[in-house]
Protein backbone atom coordinates (compact mmCIF):
# COMPACT_ATOMS: atom_id res chain seq x y z
CA UNK A 1 0.00 0.00 0.00
CA UNK A 2 2.61 2.56 0.71
CA UNK A 3 5.49 1.18 -0.91
CA UNK A 4 7.77 4.06 -2.06
CA UNK A 5 8.27 4.00 -5.85
CA UNK A 6 11.53 2.47 -6.97
CA UNK A 7 12.47 5.45 -9.00
CA UNK A 8 11.74 7.94 -5.49
CA UNK A 9 15.38 7.69 -5.20
CA UNK A 10 16.40 9.21 -7.88
CA UNK A 11 13.52 11.69 -7.95
CA UNK A 12 14.97 12.90 -4.32
CA UNK A 13 18.91 12.95 -6.25
CA UNK A 14 17.40 15.27 -8.70
CA UNK A 15 15.81 17.00 -6.12
CA UNK A 16 19.21 17.40 -4.20
CA UNK A 17 21.05 18.70 -6.70
CA UNK A 18 18.65 21.20 -8.03
CA UNK A 19 19.24 23.04 -4.43
CA UNK A 20 22.71 23.44 -5.85
CA UNK A 21 26.26 23.72 -4.06
CA UNK A 22 25.06 26.68 -2.21
CA UNK A 23 22.02 24.90 -0.72
CA UNK A 24 24.34 22.03 0.13
CA UNK A 25 26.61 23.96 2.33
CA UNK A 26 23.47 25.35 3.75
CA UNK A 27 22.40 21.93 4.92
CA UNK A 28 25.90 20.99 7.02
CA UNK A 29 24.76 23.31 8.61
CA UNK A 30 21.23 21.89 9.20
CA UNK A 31 23.28 18.54 9.99
CA UNK A 32 21.23 16.86 7.37
CA UNK A 33 20.07 16.61 4.74
CA UNK A 34 17.62 14.99 1.73
CA UNK A 35 17.44 11.23 1.51
CA UNK A 36 17.37 10.66 5.66
CA UNK A 37 13.80 10.00 7.69
CA UNK A 38 14.04 13.36 8.68
CA UNK A 39 16.26 16.92 9.25
CA UNK A 40 18.08 18.36 12.12
CA UNK A 41 17.96 22.04 12.76
CA UNK A 42 19.26 24.16 15.48
CA UNK A 43 17.68 27.40 15.83
CA UNK A 44 19.72 30.42 17.16
CA UNK A 45 19.85 31.10 20.75
CA UNK A 46 17.29 33.76 22.07
CA UNK A 47 14.97 32.47 19.42
CA UNK A 48 12.00 30.46 19.17
CA UNK A 49 10.78 28.51 15.63
CA UNK A 50 7.58 29.16 13.26
CA UNK A 51 6.16 26.30 11.78
CA UNK A 52 3.64 26.53 9.08
CA UNK A 53 2.52 24.44 6.20
CA UNK A 54 0.51 24.97 3.24
CA UNK A 55 -1.33 22.89 0.10
CA UNK A 56 -0.62 23.54 -3.50
CA UNK A 57 -2.64 21.64 -5.51
CA UNK A 58 -3.31 21.17 -9.13
CA UNK A 59 -6.95 22.25 -10.14
CA UNK A 60 -7.07 23.92 -6.64
CA UNK A 61 -4.28 26.61 -6.51
CA UNK A 62 -2.88 26.26 -9.72
CA UNK A 63 -3.83 24.73 -13.42
CA UNK A 64 -1.19 22.36 -15.01
CA UNK A 65 -1.89 23.89 -18.80
CA UNK A 66 -1.73 27.92 -17.90
CA UNK A 67 0.89 27.98 -15.01
CA UNK A 68 4.50 27.87 -16.04
CA UNK A 69 6.34 24.88 -14.22
CA UNK A 70 9.02 27.43 -12.43
CA UNK A 71 5.65 29.69 -11.30
CA UNK A 72 4.66 26.49 -9.89
CA UNK A 73 7.95 26.45 -8.10
CA UNK A 74 8.61 29.69 -6.91
CA UNK A 75 5.06 30.27 -5.79
CA UNK A 76 4.55 26.91 -3.29
CA UNK A 77 7.68 28.17 -1.72
CA UNK A 78 6.66 31.95 -1.46
CA UNK A 79 2.96 31.51 -0.13
CA UNK A 80 4.29 29.24 2.85
CA UNK A 81 6.87 31.99 4.09
CA UNK A 82 5.02 34.70 3.54
CA UNK A 83 3.30 33.11 6.80
CA UNK A 84 6.39 33.17 8.74
CA UNK A 85 6.60 37.02 7.11
CA UNK A 86 3.15 37.24 8.78
CA UNK A 87 4.20 36.83 12.39
CA UNK A 88 7.48 39.20 11.74
CA UNK A 89 9.76 36.16 11.49
CA UNK A 90 12.47 35.13 9.08
CA UNK A 91 12.21 31.84 6.91
CA UNK A 92 15.16 29.25 7.35
CA UNK A 93 14.37 26.15 5.76
CA UNK A 94 11.85 24.12 4.02
CA UNK A 95 10.34 20.46 3.49
CA UNK A 96 9.10 19.67 0.11
CA UNK A 97 6.20 16.77 -0.42
CA UNK A 98 5.30 16.56 -3.79
CA UNK A 99 3.11 13.46 -5.74
CA UNK A 100 3.99 13.71 -9.35
CA UNK A 101 2.92 11.49 -12.57
CA UNK A 102 5.19 9.83 -14.31
CA UNK A 103 4.89 12.12 -17.23
CA UNK A 104 5.97 14.71 -15.23
CA UNK A 105 9.33 13.94 -13.95
CA UNK A 106 11.44 15.19 -16.86
CA UNK A 107 11.47 18.74 -18.20
CA UNK A 108 8.18 20.07 -16.40
CA UNK A 109 10.26 18.39 -13.10
CA UNK A 110 13.38 20.64 -14.00
CA UNK A 111 11.58 23.75 -14.61
CA UNK A 112 9.54 23.22 -11.27
CA UNK A 113 12.87 23.19 -9.30
CA UNK A 114 14.31 25.76 -10.74
CA UNK A 115 11.57 28.15 -9.95
CA UNK A 116 11.33 26.72 -6.63
CA UNK A 117 15.62 27.13 -6.09
CA UNK A 118 15.55 30.58 -7.19
CA UNK A 119 12.65 31.41 -4.49
CA UNK A 120 15.18 29.15 -1.95
CA UNK A 121 17.76 31.61 -2.70
CA UNK A 122 15.93 34.43 -2.96
CA UNK A 123 14.20 33.85 0.46
CA UNK A 124 17.42 32.46 1.97
CA UNK A 125 15.29 29.08 2.72
CA UNK A 126 17.03 26.33 2.18
CA UNK A 127 15.50 23.11 1.12
CA UNK A 128 16.23 20.22 3.98
CA UNK A 129 13.82 17.26 3.33
CA UNK A 130 10.67 15.88 2.07
CA UNK A 131 8.68 13.04 0.83
CA UNK A 132 7.66 12.14 -2.51
CA UNK A 133 5.53 10.00 -4.46
CA UNK A 134 3.59 9.16 -7.91
CA UNK A 135 0.38 10.45 -8.32
CA UNK A 136 -1.80 11.20 -11.36
CA UNK A 137 -2.36 14.63 -10.31
CA UNK A 138 0.25 17.12 -9.34
CA UNK A 139 0.00 17.80 -5.61
CA UNK A 140 2.52 19.99 -3.36
CA UNK A 141 2.84 20.63 0.17
CA UNK A 142 5.34 22.89 1.55
CA UNK A 143 6.06 23.07 5.28
CA UNK A 144 8.61 26.23 6.23
CA UNK A 145 10.61 26.45 9.51
CA UNK A 146 11.57 30.05 10.31
CA UNK A 147 12.63 32.12 13.51
CA UNK A 148 11.95 35.06 15.63
CA UNK A 149 13.33 36.94 18.07
CA UNK A 150 11.91 35.41 21.76
CA UNK A 151 8.99 37.45 22.59
CA UNK A 152 8.85 39.58 18.80
CA UNK A 153 5.93 37.45 17.08
CA UNK A 154 3.33 39.70 15.78
CA UNK A 155 -0.26 37.64 16.10
CA UNK A 156 -3.51 37.84 14.91
CA UNK A 157 -5.10 38.70 18.13
CA UNK A 158 -3.63 41.48 18.83
CA UNK A 159 -5.09 44.21 17.53
CA UNK A 160 -7.22 46.91 19.71
CA UNK A 161 -9.67 49.69 19.39
CA UNK A 162 -8.15 52.72 17.93
CA UNK A 163 -5.74 50.55 16.37
CA UNK A 164 -5.04 52.33 12.40
CA UNK A 165 -4.97 49.39 9.92
CA UNK A 166 -2.61 49.39 7.16
CA UNK A 167 -1.34 47.09 4.37
CA UNK A 168 1.89 46.87 2.25
CA UNK A 169 1.90 47.42 -1.34
CA UNK A 170 -1.62 47.62 -3.48
CA UNK A 171 -4.69 45.05 -3.70
CA UNK A 172 -5.78 43.20 -6.02
CA UNK A 173 -2.92 43.07 -8.37
CA UNK A 174 -2.79 39.34 -8.42
CA UNK A 175 -5.71 38.83 -9.25
CA UNK A 176 -6.21 41.08 -12.16
CA UNK A 177 -2.65 39.49 -13.54
CA UNK A 178 -4.49 36.19 -12.95
CA UNK A 179 -7.83 37.72 -15.06
CA UNK A 180 -4.90 38.69 -17.77
CA UNK A 181 -2.93 35.49 -17.79
CA UNK A 182 -6.63 33.84 -18.56
CA UNK A 183 -7.42 36.22 -20.83
CA UNK A 184 -3.70 35.71 -23.21
CA UNK A 185 -3.79 31.74 -22.41
CA UNK A 186 -1.22 31.26 -25.21
CA UNK A 187 0.73 34.42 -25.39
CA UNK A 188 1.75 34.94 -21.56
CA UNK A 189 3.71 37.78 -21.29
CA UNK A 190 5.58 36.91 -17.70
CA UNK A 191 7.73 40.81 -18.49
CA UNK A 192 3.71 41.92 -17.01
CA UNK A 193 3.99 42.99 -13.62
CA UNK A 194 0.55 41.93 -12.80
CA UNK A 195 0.66 38.67 -14.30
CA UNK A 196 4.19 38.46 -12.60
CA UNK A 197 2.42 39.47 -8.73
CA UNK A 198 0.28 36.56 -9.71
CA UNK A 199 3.12 34.02 -11.11
CA UNK A 200 6.09 35.09 -8.67
CA UNK A 201 4.23 36.86 -5.29
CA UNK A 202 7.37 38.18 -3.24
CA UNK A 203 6.31 37.49 0.82
CA UNK A 204 7.46 40.49 2.38
CA UNK A 205 9.62 38.97 4.84
CA UNK A 206 12.00 42.11 5.49
CA UNK A 207 8.74 44.27 6.40
CA UNK A 208 7.44 42.00 8.40
CA UNK A 209 10.60 41.78 10.40
CA UNK A 210 11.13 45.38 10.76
CA UNK A 211 7.50 45.97 12.30
CA UNK A 212 7.92 42.86 14.34
CA UNK A 213 11.92 44.21 15.80
CA UNK A 214 10.29 48.05 16.16
CA UNK A 215 7.28 46.51 17.67
CA UNK A 216 5.12 48.72 15.95
CA UNK A 217 2.60 46.59 14.43
CA UNK A 218 -0.08 44.83 17.27
CA UNK A 219 -1.66 42.62 14.98
CA UNK A 220 -0.76 41.01 11.41
CA UNK A 221 -1.22 38.57 8.84
CA UNK A 222 -1.01 37.91 5.23
CA UNK A 223 -3.63 38.52 2.42
CA UNK A 224 -3.82 35.60 1.01
CA UNK A 225 -7.48 35.10 0.53
CA UNK A 226 -8.28 38.51 0.11
CA UNK A 227 -8.81 41.66 2.30
CA UNK A 228 -12.74 40.96 2.42
CA UNK A 229 -11.96 37.13 3.96
CA UNK A 230 -8.71 37.98 5.82
CA UNK A 231 -9.24 41.24 7.55
CA UNK A 232 -12.60 39.70 9.61
CA UNK A 233 -10.40 36.71 10.53
CA UNK A 234 -7.88 39.33 12.42
CA UNK A 235 -10.89 41.04 13.82
CA UNK A 236 -12.45 37.91 14.87
CA UNK A 237 -8.93 36.65 16.62
CA UNK A 238 -8.86 40.04 18.31
CA UNK A 239 -12.18 40.67 19.25
CA UNK A 240 -12.44 43.79 17.81
CA UNK A 241 -14.67 45.37 14.66
CA UNK A 242 -12.95 47.43 11.60
CA UNK A 243 -14.14 50.45 9.35
CA UNK A 244 -12.22 50.87 6.09
CA UNK A 245 -12.60 53.57 3.62
CA UNK A 246 -12.99 53.18 0.04
CA UNK A 247 -10.68 55.99 -1.33
CA UNK A 248 -8.07 55.01 1.30
CA UNK A 249 -7.64 51.22 0.08
CA UNK A 250 -4.44 51.27 -1.78
CA UNK A 251 -6.02 49.69 -5.59
CA UNK A 252 -4.70 48.50 -8.47
CA UNK A 253 -2.73 51.50 -10.88
CA UNK A 254 -4.83 51.29 -14.55
CA UNK A 255 -4.71 53.35 -17.12
CA UNK A 256 -8.38 53.38 -16.97
CA UNK A 257 -9.06 55.76 -14.54
CA UNK A 258 -13.21 56.01 -15.17
CA UNK A 259 -15.59 55.62 -12.31
CA UNK A 260 -16.51 52.54 -13.48
CA UNK A 261 -13.17 50.98 -13.46
CA UNK A 262 -12.27 52.28 -9.79
CA UNK A 263 -15.44 50.42 -8.81
CA UNK A 264 -13.71 47.37 -10.76
CA UNK A 265 -9.91 47.82 -9.32
CA UNK A 266 -11.83 48.31 -5.73
CA UNK A 267 -13.94 45.24 -5.79
CA UNK A 268 -10.50 43.14 -6.64
CA UNK A 269 -8.89 44.92 -3.95
CA UNK A 270 -11.48 44.16 -1.64
CA UNK A 271 -11.96 40.29 -2.65
CA UNK A 272 -8.86 39.53 -4.75
CA UNK A 273 -6.95 36.60 -3.34
CA UNK A 274 -3.06 35.58 -3.52
CA UNK A 275 -1.98 39.20 -2.80
CA UNK A 276 0.44 38.17 -0.06
CA UNK A 277 0.58 41.58 1.29
CA UNK A 278 1.01 42.20 4.91
CA UNK A 279 -2.16 43.56 6.98
CA UNK A 280 -1.28 44.54 10.03
CA UNK A 281 -2.69 47.59 12.82
CA UNK A 282 -0.74 50.21 14.46
CA UNK A 283 -1.47 51.54 17.46
CA UNK A 284 -3.31 55.69 16.60
CA UNK A 285 -0.31 57.42 18.49
CA UNK A 286 2.07 55.00 17.18
CA UNK A 287 0.98 55.37 13.76
CA UNK A 288 3.27 58.62 12.78
CA UNK A 289 6.41 56.13 13.68
CA UNK A 290 5.32 54.14 10.28
CA UNK A 291 7.07 55.68 6.95
CA UNK A 292 4.91 56.48 4.44
CA UNK A 293 7.23 53.51 2.31
CA UNK A 294 9.42 50.74 3.19
CA UNK A 295 12.10 49.43 0.62
CA UNK A 296 10.11 51.03 -2.17
CA UNK A 297 6.48 48.77 -0.92
CA UNK A 298 3.99 51.25 -0.43
CA UNK A 299 2.53 51.59 3.07
CA UNK B 1 -7.56 29.85 -7.49
CA UNK B 2 -6.55 29.94 -3.96
CA UNK B 3 -9.21 31.09 -2.01
CA UNK B 4 -10.10 29.26 0.90
CA UNK B 5 -13.54 28.00 1.50
CA UNK B 6 -15.95 29.62 3.98
CA UNK B 7 -16.31 26.65 6.15
CA UNK B 8 -12.87 26.30 6.66
CA UNK B 9 -12.81 28.53 10.20
CA UNK B 10 -15.75 25.54 10.75
CA UNK B 11 -13.55 23.06 9.84
CA UNK B 12 -10.47 24.53 11.76
CA UNK B 13 -12.60 24.91 15.15
CA UNK B 14 -13.28 21.31 14.61
CA UNK B 15 -10.34 19.99 14.43
CA UNK B 16 -9.29 22.36 17.47
CA UNK B 17 -11.47 21.03 19.27
CA UNK B 18 -11.23 17.48 18.53
CA UNK B 19 -7.55 18.19 19.32
CA UNK B 20 -9.11 18.61 23.04
CA UNK B 21 -8.53 20.81 26.46
CA UNK B 22 -5.08 18.61 27.19
CA UNK B 23 -3.84 19.28 23.93
CA UNK B 24 -4.73 22.82 24.33
CA UNK B 25 -3.32 23.30 27.31
CA UNK B 26 0.04 22.00 25.94
CA UNK B 27 -0.58 24.51 23.31
CA UNK B 28 0.27 27.47 25.54
CA UNK B 29 3.26 25.83 25.74
CA UNK B 30 4.20 26.16 21.87
CA UNK B 31 2.64 29.67 22.82
CA UNK B 32 0.51 29.46 19.40
CA UNK B 33 -2.11 27.29 18.01
CA UNK B 34 -4.87 26.78 15.34
CA UNK B 35 -6.21 29.02 13.15
CA UNK B 36 -3.72 31.71 13.05
CA UNK B 37 -0.76 31.85 10.08
CA UNK B 38 1.89 29.50 11.86
CA UNK B 39 3.10 28.03 15.11
CA UNK B 40 5.29 28.63 17.54
CA UNK B 41 7.86 26.37 19.02
CA UNK B 42 10.84 26.58 21.98
CA UNK B 43 13.06 23.66 21.71
CA UNK B 44 14.47 22.71 25.05
CA UNK B 45 18.11 24.01 25.55
CA UNK B 46 20.71 21.30 24.37
CA UNK B 47 18.54 20.34 21.56
CA UNK B 48 18.37 20.15 18.01
CA UNK B 49 14.96 19.92 16.37
CA UNK B 50 14.05 17.35 14.25
CA UNK B 51 11.48 17.86 11.27
CA UNK B 52 9.75 15.12 8.85
CA UNK B 53 6.67 15.26 6.76
CA UNK B 54 4.90 12.24 5.19
CA UNK B 55 1.82 11.90 2.66
CA UNK B 56 -0.80 9.88 3.74
CA UNK B 57 -3.42 10.16 0.36
CA UNK B 58 -6.04 8.29 -0.52
CA UNK B 59 -5.51 5.49 -3.12
CA UNK B 60 -2.01 5.44 -2.54
CA UNK B 61 -1.49 4.86 1.15
CA UNK B 62 -5.34 3.99 2.19
CA UNK B 63 -7.95 2.98 0.89
CA UNK B 64 -11.49 4.88 1.95
CA UNK B 65 -13.86 2.11 1.89
CA UNK B 66 -11.40 -0.09 3.48
CA UNK B 67 -9.63 1.62 6.25
CA UNK B 68 -11.76 3.04 9.27
CA UNK B 69 -11.56 6.49 9.64
CA UNK B 70 -10.00 6.38 13.15
CA UNK B 71 -7.38 4.38 11.79
CA UNK B 72 -6.66 6.36 8.95
CA UNK B 73 -6.26 9.41 11.99
CA UNK B 74 -4.25 6.95 14.12
CA UNK B 75 -1.74 6.17 11.21
CA UNK B 76 -1.42 9.43 9.32
CA UNK B 77 0.62 10.86 12.55
CA UNK B 78 1.92 7.52 13.94
CA UNK B 79 4.27 6.99 10.58
CA UNK B 80 5.62 10.21 10.72
CA UNK B 81 6.20 10.02 14.08
CA UNK B 82 8.26 6.64 13.25
CA UNK B 83 10.44 8.85 10.70
CA UNK B 84 11.57 11.58 14.10
CA UNK B 85 11.47 7.48 16.32
CA UNK B 86 14.37 6.64 13.32
CA UNK B 87 16.97 9.32 14.26
CA UNK B 88 16.41 8.40 18.19
CA UNK B 89 14.25 11.52 18.52
CA UNK B 90 11.13 12.41 20.93
CA UNK B 91 8.48 13.98 18.83
CA UNK B 92 6.91 17.36 19.91
CA UNK B 93 4.42 18.67 17.99
CA UNK B 94 2.82 18.02 14.37
CA UNK B 95 0.92 20.29 11.35
CA UNK B 96 -1.67 18.81 9.95
CA UNK B 97 -2.85 19.37 6.11
CA UNK B 98 -6.02 17.92 5.52
CA UNK B 99 -7.91 18.51 1.78
CA UNK B 100 -11.47 16.76 2.61
CA UNK B 101 -14.87 16.48 0.16
CA UNK B 102 -17.84 18.22 1.25
CA UNK B 103 -19.57 14.70 2.14
CA UNK B 104 -16.85 13.61 4.75
CA UNK B 105 -16.68 16.63 6.79
CA UNK B 106 -19.44 14.80 9.17
CA UNK B 107 -18.89 11.40 10.77
CA UNK B 108 -16.12 10.53 8.79
CA UNK B 109 -14.46 13.33 10.11
CA UNK B 110 -15.00 13.00 13.60
CA UNK B 111 -13.85 9.17 13.39
CA UNK B 112 -11.10 10.78 11.87
CA UNK B 113 -10.11 13.12 14.57
CA UNK B 114 -10.50 10.50 17.60
CA UNK B 115 -7.83 8.32 16.04
CA UNK B 116 -5.73 10.98 15.66
CA UNK B 117 -6.46 12.77 19.20
CA UNK B 118 -5.80 8.89 20.83
CA UNK B 119 -2.50 8.60 18.34
CA UNK B 120 -1.45 12.58 19.94
CA UNK B 121 -1.49 11.67 23.44
CA UNK B 122 0.05 8.20 23.13
CA UNK B 123 2.82 9.73 21.03
CA UNK B 124 2.87 12.90 23.09
CA UNK B 125 2.62 14.93 20.14
CA UNK B 126 0.49 17.74 20.19
CA UNK B 127 -1.60 19.54 17.18
CA UNK B 128 -0.05 22.89 16.28
CA UNK B 129 -1.54 23.88 13.30
CA UNK B 130 -2.19 22.92 9.50
CA UNK B 131 -4.11 23.76 6.53
CA UNK B 132 -7.35 22.51 4.84
CA UNK B 133 -8.71 22.90 2.01
CA UNK B 134 -11.65 20.99 -0.28
CA UNK B 135 -11.07 17.95 -2.74
CA UNK B 136 -12.57 15.42 -4.32
CA UNK B 137 -10.29 12.66 -2.77
CA UNK B 138 -9.17 12.64 0.48
CA UNK B 139 -5.20 13.81 0.78
CA UNK B 140 -3.39 14.10 4.18
CA UNK B 141 0.20 15.40 4.93
CA UNK B 142 2.01 15.10 8.40
CA UNK B 143 4.33 17.25 9.28
CA UNK B 144 6.43 16.20 13.06
CA UNK B 145 8.60 18.26 14.73
CA UNK B 146 10.88 16.45 17.34
CA UNK B 147 14.02 16.74 19.32
CA UNK B 148 17.11 15.06 20.28
CA UNK B 149 20.03 15.68 22.46
CA UNK B 150 22.76 17.49 20.22
CA UNK B 151 24.50 15.59 18.81
CA UNK B 152 22.70 12.31 19.60
CA UNK B 153 21.15 12.16 16.20
CA UNK B 154 21.61 8.17 14.85
CA UNK B 155 21.78 8.65 10.97
CA UNK B 156 21.31 6.26 8.06
CA UNK B 157 25.30 6.37 7.09
CA UNK B 158 27.07 5.42 10.79
CA UNK B 159 27.17 1.79 9.79
CA UNK B 160 30.83 0.33 9.93
CA UNK B 161 32.16 -2.90 8.27
CA UNK B 162 31.23 -5.43 11.09
CA UNK B 163 28.32 -3.94 12.86
CA UNK B 164 25.75 -6.29 13.73
CA UNK B 165 22.25 -5.75 11.88
CA UNK B 166 19.09 -5.52 14.31
CA UNK B 167 15.51 -5.18 13.73
CA UNK B 168 12.90 -4.28 16.67
CA UNK B 169 10.12 -6.82 16.66
CA UNK B 170 8.89 -9.44 13.73
CA UNK B 171 8.10 -8.24 10.47
CA UNK B 172 6.09 -8.67 7.76
CA UNK B 173 3.21 -8.35 10.29
CA UNK B 174 1.35 -5.63 8.96
CA UNK B 175 1.41 -6.79 5.34
CA UNK B 176 0.00 -9.95 6.65
CA UNK B 177 -2.69 -7.80 8.47
CA UNK B 178 -3.71 -6.01 5.32
CA UNK B 179 -4.02 -9.42 3.49
CA UNK B 180 -6.47 -10.64 6.24
CA UNK B 181 -8.23 -6.88 5.89
CA UNK B 182 -8.39 -7.49 2.05
CA UNK B 183 -9.91 -10.95 2.70
CA UNK B 184 -12.50 -10.33 5.54
CA UNK B 185 -13.35 -6.89 4.05
CA UNK B 186 -17.04 -6.51 5.47
CA UNK B 187 -16.34 -8.48 8.40
CA UNK B 188 -13.26 -6.50 9.93
CA UNK B 189 -11.65 -7.45 13.03
CA UNK B 190 -9.83 -4.85 14.70
CA UNK B 191 -8.82 -7.16 17.45
CA UNK B 192 -6.85 -9.24 15.41
CA UNK B 193 -3.16 -8.24 16.47
CA UNK B 194 -1.91 -8.52 12.75
CA UNK B 195 -4.55 -6.51 11.33
CA UNK B 196 -4.51 -3.87 14.23
CA UNK B 197 -0.71 -3.74 13.18
CA UNK B 198 -1.62 -2.67 9.64
CA UNK B 199 -3.95 -0.37 11.18
CA UNK B 200 -3.03 1.35 14.21
CA UNK B 201 1.33 0.74 14.08
CA UNK B 202 3.14 2.05 17.17
CA UNK B 203 6.29 3.89 16.37
CA UNK B 204 9.48 2.69 18.22
CA UNK B 205 10.12 6.07 20.04
CA UNK B 206 11.40 4.72 23.09
CA UNK B 207 13.36 2.16 21.82
CA UNK B 208 14.90 5.19 19.11
CA UNK B 209 15.54 6.94 22.20
CA UNK B 210 17.11 4.66 24.17
CA UNK B 211 19.37 3.65 21.48
CA UNK B 212 20.62 7.38 20.90
CA UNK B 213 21.12 7.59 24.65
CA UNK B 214 23.16 4.81 25.01
CA UNK B 215 25.03 5.31 21.96
CA UNK B 216 24.52 1.87 21.23
CA UNK B 217 23.15 2.14 17.25
CA UNK B 218 26.03 3.11 14.61
CA UNK B 219 23.13 3.68 11.91
CA UNK B 220 19.21 3.71 12.11
CA UNK B 221 16.19 3.63 10.04
CA UNK B 222 12.41 3.14 10.44
CA UNK B 223 11.03 -0.04 7.93
CA UNK B 224 8.38 1.51 6.13
CA UNK B 225 8.54 -0.19 2.22
CA UNK B 226 9.90 -3.40 3.39
CA UNK B 227 13.19 -5.08 4.32
CA UNK B 228 14.73 -5.53 0.73
CA UNK B 229 13.66 -1.71 -0.05
CA UNK B 230 15.05 0.08 3.07
CA UNK B 231 17.94 -2.22 4.10
CA UNK B 232 19.86 -0.91 0.47
CA UNK B 233 19.03 2.50 1.51
CA UNK B 234 20.55 1.98 4.98
CA UNK B 235 23.94 0.23 3.22
CA UNK B 236 24.12 2.99 0.57
CA UNK B 237 24.10 6.03 3.15
CA UNK B 238 27.00 3.82 4.93
CA UNK B 239 28.80 3.02 2.08
CA UNK B 240 28.78 -0.77 3.21
CA UNK B 241 27.06 -4.15 2.46
CA UNK B 242 25.26 -6.33 4.57
CA UNK B 243 24.51 -10.26 4.99
CA UNK B 244 20.78 -11.81 5.92
CA UNK B 245 20.86 -15.26 7.25
CA UNK B 246 16.74 -16.03 6.73
CA UNK B 247 16.93 -18.16 10.07
CA UNK B 248 17.54 -15.13 11.90
CA UNK B 249 15.05 -13.11 10.27
CA UNK B 250 11.91 -12.90 13.00
CA UNK B 251 8.99 -13.26 10.65
CA UNK B 252 5.31 -13.12 11.64
CA UNK B 253 4.14 -16.11 13.79
CA UNK B 254 1.54 -18.21 12.30
CA UNK B 255 -0.05 -21.59 13.53
CA UNK B 256 0.95 -23.11 10.24
CA UNK B 257 4.93 -24.28 10.43
CA UNK B 258 4.98 -26.08 7.22
CA UNK B 259 8.03 -24.72 5.08
CA UNK B 260 5.41 -23.28 2.39
CA UNK B 261 4.20 -21.51 5.41
CA UNK B 262 7.92 -20.24 6.58
CA UNK B 263 8.94 -19.31 3.19
CA UNK B 264 5.61 -17.46 2.71
CA UNK B 265 6.19 -15.51 6.11
CA UNK B 266 9.64 -15.05 5.40
CA UNK B 267 8.77 -13.36 1.84
CA UNK B 268 6.38 -11.09 3.75
CA UNK B 269 9.28 -10.54 6.11
CA UNK B 270 11.72 -9.38 3.63
CA UNK B 271 9.44 -7.19 1.11
CA UNK B 272 5.68 -6.10 3.39
CA UNK B 273 5.81 -2.47 3.84
CA UNK B 274 4.06 -0.60 6.72
CA UNK B 275 6.00 -2.29 9.97
CA UNK B 276 7.72 0.47 11.09
CA UNK B 277 10.23 -1.29 13.14
CA UNK B 278 13.19 0.05 13.61
CA UNK B 279 16.06 -1.33 11.52
CA UNK B 280 19.40 -0.50 13.78
CA UNK B 281 23.26 -1.64 13.09
CA UNK B 282 25.63 -2.04 16.68
CA UNK B 283 29.03 -2.37 16.70
CA UNK B 284 29.76 -6.75 17.02
CA UNK B 285 31.75 -5.72 20.03
CA UNK B 286 29.43 -4.17 21.59
CA UNK B 287 26.37 -6.52 20.56
CA UNK B 288 26.24 -8.17 23.80
CA UNK B 289 25.04 -4.89 25.69
CA UNK B 290 21.56 -5.03 23.84
CA UNK B 291 19.10 -6.90 25.92
CA UNK B 292 16.61 -9.66 24.09
CA UNK B 293 13.88 -7.83 24.32
CA UNK B 294 13.42 -3.85 25.04
CA UNK B 295 9.81 -2.95 26.92
CA UNK B 296 8.05 -6.29 25.64
CA UNK B 297 9.60 -5.84 22.06
CA UNK B 298 11.99 -8.63 20.68
CA UNK B 299 14.99 -7.46 19.25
Amino acid sequence: MSRQYPDEISLLKKIAQAAGPQAEKELRILARGIGDDAALFKPKPGHEMILTCDWFLEGTHFLRDMHPPDAVGWKCLARAVSDVAAIGGMPRCFLLSLALPKSHTGPWLDLFLRGLRRASRKLQCVLAGGDTTRRQEILINVTVAGEVCSGHAVLRSGARAGDVLYVSGRLGEAELGLQLLRQYRRIVSEKNPLIRKHLYPEPRVALGEWLAKKGLATAMMDLSDGLSSDLPRLCAASGVGARLEAVKIPVARTSNRSPKNRAATLRLALHGGDDYELLFTVPGKRAKLLPRSFQGLLL
